[in-house]
């Protein structure tokens, strides 16, 4: 995938061309400038470029492309850089240009009766957020990195996060693209229509593609009506069955309106609690599993509460859940959210950790866990499994955590080695090996296992039909 | 786009291949059996092929495909035929397969604790949504074709209908897919999953393709709570924009629960009132402007009526609505869905009409209907407006009947100017000249007037990739 260096007299033309293209302010080949660009988030990919550039205008970045694919010159587009695959991290050749995204940012325009808004791809995604809320609506895409991620990054990715049960990934969120080819034509796919059938939904190929197929620089995101009234609660469920028929409970009484239902364990709040985040013991009695429920009405009529409510009790009455809380106010609610990421910050301060974001039917998450569970623990004895997440997208993280005692050097040794246990689970209940993660670098080679050859000969075509040059991201999905 | 007939001797061998591929019960060459199927619901179209093949398994669809593909033989693909645009209509020269899905039709499993159920292309769209429903869940889409088009159909042309505005397209309904690809191979992609990053999202491909890249065999559905509670309202409103503000006031105050959001005109009431289609004027007085409004909640309360009318109250305080009738029982609820349907016959009684099915931005719908109602009354004095649809989501059937006292003959002759007029004004809205209904025969040579060179040249590159030969439904769409 390494591609050849140009001749000196070559390369100091075309990068020429680059920094014109982009104007004094846009570029830079400062290694202090560049450093935090060249590393993922973390730290597991580093690399470096031919010259870091920050075009403004999607004109520029056309030109940046442009230049690139006239001398075949690879480019790595890049957001927020929050991503956790090494999908933005340039190969460590040395031979592509970096193109940041960071000044593509404005909100191009916001529609409420359209329940559309056009951004470009370097919005910080909490500053869309903060323009639909100014429109009086919700955009509902929401996840850790949100303060510091990009929207071009979140579609790139089809970012999930903590409201897919409810509103979808980013994919569902999104009803046009402009996007840079990566011949350095404009496709002006900016459509801000619900219903058009006339021909082939192109979008769809940019969308989760992870910048290997042309650079996304705008979007028509779809707004939703603000909730009024939300409701947080906490219940110990009696076992991983008991949660998902407690799912399949809410959805029938409550509907839509479960905007997350998020997987806790034990485990993972002990880890919580000994680390001295702030949190406490959420309910009078431990108990081994838990699910942390928020539900969303766009109305404010107060009922929410009561239904939930009832439909928690009842769920005692028949043993699934066997105690609960409901956040009285704003505040308890937070500390509820808290207490959920407390215990990934638990799991970072206990020591190294192993991660999976693997997704199964939601029907076979208990079966899956537990099929899991036996087969690290007997290949690893002393691991501990924090099995957490997005319970009701069928979205477990099932990281492991390292076994008391056992050196990081050790543990190490036996990734590969537990990975593919856990992957191969997955893919034994019809699972994805990366739920919302992407590819990118560090899932490569891994997919390659679990798709068929069709599957990857066909991905192989789509790359080929629009990036025959191999300029478009190389190294990452494909 | 024509293909040349194969020699005799080859073709009797190609034949022969394909009669076995499916079994004595699965094909058929006479010309009563054919009939129906050589010509599209609407009888634009007309075409003959050299045989029907109705295939029981995904593996016949695959050898049947596969005996087409070493022949160079073209496919038609066809559902329950209810298209409007000639989509499943073989060409004239007769030179093609007919390959119809209505014998594969299970349903092949049902996950209610996955809220999933996979099915095959031949199942009718009623008989899905029984089967959902004896599962306690809902499969939401549902359109005037529901008791016999497929839901292979349904997926191959991104189906709209009515209940788009709460659910999303055919597209959004769909998790997985399973497709017989142009050189015969299949393509599992029957995913289960609500999450999955791990590549290029094939299946967005073959959703609204048409049956140009791949035959859908098999798909994997989203289901959802069944409603408990459904209120159905008919109001007069004051006007379109008034229209378009009721619905965001109704989606702020009641939130996603407003499934359908439909516009009617005096126009239209008219027609069924005339034709004595059992309607009756649905208010008091006589108004312009009319939306049906249905509201739909899993939880079953008793408060969505309340708050229905209560929302409507204060439209009406501020004139945005003029008057309004809640429906007091089903029956009630019934007949104002009838009158809906009724103003489509009455269409179709009162004489010939030129269809288009355009969206544009909800947003700009009153001056989208405004502009393009002034350039065709220049056009054709006396031409008669029919404006009605899903406003919900920006989708108009912007229908024109025959002025009275005109031939069809000579109205038929303008067609082409009507028609230009209006798509063109639909592109000045950034809109859409087909929104839901497809490309088909009937708009192929249209889409080339609106797409950008550039994006033809794109979905060109797709079908170059994915049938390499044109054999897939050649003709349609690109």
């Amino acid at each position: 995938m390494a591609t050849p260096a140009p001749s000196q007299p070559a390369l100091d033309e075309f990068l020429s061309e680059v920094r014109a293209a982009v104007g004094a302010q846009g570029w830079s080949d400062d290694p202090g400038v560049l450093g935090p660009h060249l590393v993922d988030w973390r730290g597991l990919f580093r690399g470096r470029t031919l010259l870091l550039v920050r075009p403004r205008t999607t004109e520029e970045v056309a030109r940046v492309v442009g230049a690139c694919a006239r001398a075949r010159v690879p480019i790595v587009p890049q957001g927020g850089n929050t991503g956790l695959v090494g999908g933005a991290t340039p190969s460590a050749d040395g031979h592509s240009i970096l193109l940041n995204l960071s000044r593509l940012n404005r909100v191009r325009a916001v529609d409420p009766l359209n329940d559309t808004m056009a951004v470009e791809a370097g919005c910080i995604l909490a500053d869309v957020q903060k323009a639909a809320a100014a429109a009086d609506r919700l955009f509902p895409l929401s996840l850790a990195a949100e303060g510091s991620c990009q929207i071009g990054g979140n579609l790139s990715t089809n970012a999930g996060g903590i409201a897919v049960l409810r509103y979808g990934n980013a994919r569902a969120l999104t009803l046009g693209l402009e996007v840079v080819l990566a011949d350095g034509r404009v496709w002006d796919g900016l459509r801000a229509l619900r219903k058009d059938n006339t021909g082939y939904d192109l979008m769809q190929m940019f969308i989760g593609a992870e910048g290997t197929l042309g650079v996304i620089t705008a979007a028509v995101l779809k707004l939703f009506p603000r909730p009024r009234e939300t409701v947080t609660a906490l219940a110990a469920v009696a076992g991983l069955d008991a949660a998902v028929r407690l799912l399949a409970r809410l959805r029938g009484q409550i509907g839509d309106r479960i905007a997350s239902f998020e997987l806790m364990s034990r485990f993972g709040i002990d880890l919580a609690l000994r680390h001295g985040l702030g949190v406490v013991d959420p309910l009078a009695q431990r108990y081994e599993d838990y699910v942390l429920v928020e539900i969303a009405d766009a109305a404010s009529e107060g009922g929410l509460r009561a239904r939930l409510e009832q439909s928690l009790a009842q769920a005692m009455e028949e043993g699934v859940v066997r105690d609960a809380t409901i956040a009285e106010s704003e505040t308890q609610a937070r500390r509820l959210w808290h207490l959920r990421e407390a215990i990934v910050e638990g799991q970072r301060l206990e020591g190294a950790s192993i991660k999976h974001d693997i997704a199964v039917p939601t029907s076979r998450v208990p079966a899956f866990i537990a099929r899991a569970r036996g087969l690290v623990e007997a290949a690893s004895p002393g691991v501990r499994v924090h099995a957490f997440g997005h319970l009701g997208d069928g979205n477990i993280h099932f990281n492991l955590t390292i076994p008391l005692g056992m050196s990081e050097d050790e543990y190490r040794a036996k990734e590969p080695l537990l990975t593919r246990i856990v992957h191969d689970a997955a893919a034994d209940f019809a699972g994805s090996i990366s739920a919302e993660h992407g590819v990118g670098q560090l899932r490569r080679e891994e997919i390659k296992r679990y798709k068929s050859p069709l599957e990857l000969d066909l991905m192989r075509r789509v790359k080929a039909a629009l990036d025959p040059d191999n300029i478009m991201n190389p190294g990452k999905v494909v």
